[in-house]
């Protein structure tokens, strides 16, 4: 690059940096218009809702000069916007709508879908509502820096086309066959998420490694109806009592998960990466004490990090059978269920973890019980190659704007659409967000930082740019 | 007595029974206002309803001379009602006006509180409604046969007090402290009580034995408030995980309860009773086949009608924890809890299966998880002397009503209140009941037969008059 040249990019990244700085206000409006709207994906009563917040997104796309649209699927529709005017490499932001359920309502101190400011005691400001964080609030960022471009500079550094679902919250099964169907149409140099944690509130990170997820829904059935206990008791078979059986002997004593072939696929974690995390000074106390627990509850033998980064797990996200109502009820349930979820991570392959389990609850069933299984969705864990420059790149922008090196972590979350980019795409993936461990986010009181909200827009503006050179 | 006295008596009770057989009509008019009455006493939603049956009650007792009042409880109201005008020992009836929940409302074929009648194929008639059997219908049939002595004699042939509670299907914590402060006006020669089964359609039987209850609800508490399982999987300890190690850890192997002294009291079964019940001709396949089971699931070793009348159980009557609604939510919740009964033979101690149960809970709280308990209710086993001239009376009455020989068996269900009349007042019972197994009591599509409504009412119009020779 000439010097000339370098120095009107600089000049015009200054600008679109200071247009961002002095139109926090409306951004925020537009974020708090979208938080309004319920776009609770999992639940089919806000069916409505869901498309109301794609085509809200279509518009504020198109009034921005994206050629934007709401693409149906056979479950909630998606958005797919372009502007691919500019040379360089060409990028695909994907982001999703859609929010996890607000229950238990009570626990939340205001509307969940009424968004409002507040401020810590540090002086700090957040922004509270449900998707706050995850994942409206960190796809605003990357909007909003779109914005700034086409403000300043009449155009995006890159061409850029954005991609946002409304059913990661519920499985996301038809993000696959329509990524698969819109190939060509799709495919990018480089993928770009903001669905990820910054390492904390001061440093910036960028997530190369995430855990997959296999999601699985287990019913247990037993007598043709509900049994009064005492005269049942004992002599029919009761499903709460089988299932707290299957779900116990999931893991053994040491917390190591019992799945025939589990830890197939998981190896030690590569030296290079443990001498990495060992610098990050992840103080395991803290990130427990937080939620106030003091002890790691997984593998024993195993860190805090590990737990939740590299090692794969099983949890029961939801159980019940029987009466669950005030007071009591002596009945024996005609079934009981439970939703479990397996975190996996290196080459663990989720179709083989979902019949491992089927075969574990089979294998416990007693006579006259029977299982039916319900498939909640699958992704692999996924690596990226950080040699590529294009990680260079964006690692370099976020610490040019947060003044402190960005790092290179883990993710224990599992994004499915990384693996599946990857899959039908051949991309991969900068994780690059600026979410914080206590947003709060599918709990009540979700919350994003008015920080991450400021910065993150000029994170992206500065990314945009770095990739174009 | 003399032959004339007795031909008197014979003739009046003749007279009785003709009433009651010409009068089924209205007696089926006050049973279906009793339905309709939505008194769950689990629910403090329905409080007012509770009341308000306890108060239909007094004035219908009232109405046919008996001293009735509703009587205050820290709970739900008793209803009591004296009419000891005639000579001869006196009995106490006991009765319970409140019912279960109706939960799931989507099973039941109409509204559970819109009672109707139905015919069955084989032309018999059933009546439909919550509480029809358990317990509005077999209190009703009592006081239908007061109802008739009267309005043919102008009173009854021996000393009669009613007492109705409304806290039978929620514990009943306030009956026995209202029965030891009333104990002089409630204290009688015999117990009566009309809330158990017929050995089948056909065959009266008086139970001499019951299971005694002891009802438990244990909360798992960890984290402070709920988690992202992709944050914290594994390394955040789990409640329901937790829970479901209690929970399974509760039988061993071979289905035998592990608490701590569990079975101490609990003798093999008296070889007398075991010889009787041989007699029964009980069918384990057509038992358990009603309700589409087939193996007795219970102690290995013990057989279907020990596993429900004379061996003590742990059934797993509620448990739930996380998300349960539609879909997946990828939570480890901060609390997860279940609602747990012992059914209690001969000599087990209440308090001390309490006591071990939360024994066995806390020695499987792992770091920073923490027990809360709920007590709900307990009852000791109980045996009544068969020896005693009362039993033979009742059930030569029992026999002459059904033409065929009534027998005394044993009861699943713990009714509480026979232990506490006895420990309270010193009185034992005679558990006459007319309900079948099929009645689906605690369950949707709870019914009663209409030969339960008119043969019951006729069974104790009997049982009245053979009391009093």
């Amino acid at each position: 690059m000439s010097r000339d040249r370098w120095r009107k990019t600089m000049a015009r990244l200054d600008e679109v940096l200071a247009h961002i700085d002095t139109n926090l206000e409306p951004a925020l409006q537009r974020l708090f218009t979208l938080l309004r709207i319920r776009s609770i994906s999992t639940d089919p009563a806000y069916a409505a809702e869901c498309r109301a917040c794609a085509e809200w997104h279509a518009k504020d796309l198109a009034s921005i000069g994206f050629d934007a649209a709401v693409r149906d699927t056979p479950g909630h529709p998606m958005v797919v916007a372009h502007d691919r005017r500019a040379g360089g490499p060409s990028a695909l932001f994907y982001g999703h709508y859609d929010v996890q359920p607000v229950d238990p309502l009570e626990l939340w101190d205001h509307d969940p879908f009424e968004p409002m400011l507040a401020d810590l005691p540090d002086g700090s400001r957040i922004i509270k509502g449900r998707g706050a964080s995850d994942d409206k609030g960190q796809v605003m960022v990357f909007i909003e820096a779109c914005r700034a471009w086409k403000a300043v500079t009449g155009s995006l550094p890159i061409p850029v086309s954005i991609l946002l679902e409304g059913e990661e919250e519920s499985g996301g099964v038809n993000l696959p066959p329509f990524l698969r169907q819109h190939a060509a149409e799709l495919r990018a140099d480089i993928g770009l998420i903001c669905d990820t944690n910054m390492w904390d509130a001061h440093t910036p990170a960028i997530q190369t490694m995430l855990r997959g997820l296999c999601g699985e829904e287990v019913f247990i059935h037993a007598a043709s109806r509900d049994l009064h206990s005492g005269f049942y008791g004992s002599a029919a078979a009761n499903p709460n009592r089988v299932l707290a059986r299957i779900l116990a002997d999931l893991h053994d004593a040491d917390g190591r998960v019992t799945l025939r072939g589990f830890y197939d696929g998981v190896p030690e974690l590569p030296e290079a990466l443990r001498t990495d995390w060992d610098t990050l000074g992840f103080d395991p106390k803290a990130f427990l004490g937080e939620i106030g627990l003091s002890v790691p509850a997984g593998e024993q033998g195993r860190s805090a990090l590990e737990m939740i980064w590299s090692r794969p797990t099983a949890e029961i996200n939801g159980m019940g059978g029987g009466y669950q109502g005030e007071g009591f009820k002596t009945v024996i349930p005609a079934v009981a269920s439970a939703k479990v979820s397996f975190r996996l991570v290196f080459d663990q392959d989720p179709h083989r973890i979902r019949a491992a389990f089927r075969e574990h609850v089979r294998a416990r069933l007693p006579a006259d019980c029977r299982a039916e299984f319900k498939e909640h969705g699958s992704g692999s864990a996924i690596r990226f190659p950080i040699e590529d420059p294009a990680f260079a790149k964006a690692r370099e922008a976020l610490t040019a704007e947060w003044g402190k090196p960005a790092v290179f972590i883990a993710g224990g979350g599992s994004i499915p659409v990384t693996a599946e980019l990857k899959q039908a795409l051949g991309m991969d993936v900068i994780l690059a967000g600026f979410a914080l461990e206590d947003d709060r986010i599918h709990s009540p009181n979700e919350k994003y930082n008015g920080t991450s909200f400021h910065k993150g827009m000029r994170s992206w503006a500065r990314i945009l740019d770095a990739l174009a050179k």
